[in-house]
């Protein structure tokens, strides 16, 4: 019997971001099939209450819509259309209403989110371009911020997820592509603003300013960011454990840079932070917390932002 | 008699910022005599109830404080040591116990607040190192925030001072040079902003974001910034009469990358935006407002953020 509203969910990706995100949706009372490349994650998922699948074909078989939560574009690619032939499986299984819902929640650029609505309306699967924004701790809360677009269709039947996972979804339109041109304009900026702040702290301290109290005062004054009040802390505290890596940055700014570059669009101040985080992973800190972009000032410039202890 | 209150202030510097601080001095009872290079701005300040001078030697002589609110450090050093001869002028006549005040509050280099403050303390005048953030609204109602260094005999002697003109003072430390270095270190930010902002909202439209929408999520997400909130609204109505100029960015950011180069200290995000205003000012866009740096995008690629009304 056909049903329109959404309740098996498989969900493929469940990293940092998206074993919170899984973990919402079962708070919800969906019925979630959770898929990793990494078998200690699934294993962790089923731990919590979760359904183990054993590939991505088998979390969207039967499933009335596919959470998609990996690293990158070619990785949902291959869920969807190669190795993972997610979505063969999910059309030819799916037992609702209109047919199936792919949610892509993955920074991607916006022709490839085009592209993919396309191949998968082209299959009679909706398609909603849904990047998140809010971090690890919100996506565990289901408080995070979507910035989605597509059909009336697609949000129809993403709206049970959406109330599981999100504190925040704004509708960027009605095509696949303007969520993920949305999520890379914030992303511009979220971006130079932890460069920014690495630069600006590394150059005050040179200069002999106490690093805490410059904090007090660029929080109070029209220097102020979001990402300087949230990363500085860490910088002060010397505490690289990664909330948001190094190696995310290489990852978006470039994402960011090859779309605009296909665009022949000139990014130059994205570009510098791009260089920046760059710089970061080739001194080995890939790895380690954003914030630790600073630490390319201390090595270059042989001196301590703090003292140490 | 000597007395140990400062009530008679020469006011060098009646531009947008230093007239609404001069009109803060005279609300607050103070006995103020203002100069500047421009006759008919020390006409409009002795129609808002000043006294006149016709010199920066006249408005120095006989003050117990001299502030000075000049466009540069080169127009500051001419008012007090060259053309202008207000430090003899103040030093020789000035009767207030343990000696005069000169208050700096121009953005400039923390050496030249060091040498000044050390050329000024040879001449037994106290200074105070105390650049202002806060912008033309603020000056004129009293409410600019401070970033200040010197010596306690200086802060004493200012405190009349500081009481009219700010609604916040952050003590930098007791030595020349760290109010400057602290106000450096903020404008990193501020410019490196204003720059982001403008590519992050050009990038956006570009890619066929509705401009509004963007600035409203941008608000509310982690690409957020005081200045991006501040500026972005002038793009929006496509206002960009100037409350901060362009050409204020050429010269703050120029400011401090020449302090990081004397201290062989690298800033490429600061670079990345020095350049981009002075590609604004290499259009034409000098004397607008320093939001206008979103037109250089425009031009470059050829279209236009908010479509033609």
């Amino acid at each position: 019997m056909a049903h329109n509203k959404v309740g098996v969910v498989g969900f493929i990706g469940l990293g940092a971001m998206g074993m919170g995100m899984a973990a919402s949706l079962l708070r919800a009372g969906l019925d979630v099939r959770g898929f990793d490349v990494n078998p200690a994650a699934v294993e962790s998922f089923r731990t919590a209450g979760g359904t183990a699948a054993a590939s991505a074909a088998q979390a969207a078989t039967g499933a009335d819509a596919l959470i998609i939560m990996t690293l990158n574009a070619e990785q949902a690619d291959d869920v969807l259309f190669g190795s993972g032939a997610a979505a063969e499986a999910l059309r030819s299984s799916a037992s609702i209403q209109g047919g199936p819902l792919v949610m892509l929640c993955s920074t991607v650029k916006p022709v490839y989110a085009q592209q993919t609505a396309a191949r998968l309306e082209a299959l009679g699967i909706h398609y909603l371009d849904a990047p998140v924004s809010g971090g690890v701790a919100r996506a565990a809360e289901g408080s995070l911020s979507f910035m989605a677009s597509g059909s009336e269709a697609a949000f129809t039947l993403a709206q049970p997820l959406l109330d599981a996972l999100a504190a925040q979804v704004y509708r960027m339109g009605d095509v696949a592509g303007q969520g993920s041109a949305m999520k890379l304009a914030n992303q511009v900026l979220a971006g130079i603003h932890i460069a920014a702040a690495a630069e600006a702290v590394a150059f005050g301290a040179k200069l002999g300013i106490d690093p805490s109290q410059m904090y007090d005062v660029i929080c109070h004054s029209a220097g102020a960011s979001w990402m300087f009040e949230n990363r500085v802390p860490h910088i002060l505290a010397g505490d690289y454990t990664p909330r948001s890596a190094i190696e995310i940055w290489i990852k978006d700014l470039g994402i960011i840079l090859e779309t605009a570059s296909q665009n022949r669009f000139p990014l130059p101040m994205s570009a510098a932070a791009h260089q920046l985080f760059m710089m970061a992973a080739a001194s080995g800190l890939g790895r380690l917390d954003d914030s630790s972009v600073v630490k390319v000032f201390e090595k270059i410039a042989d001196f301590r932002i703090i003292a140490q202890e």
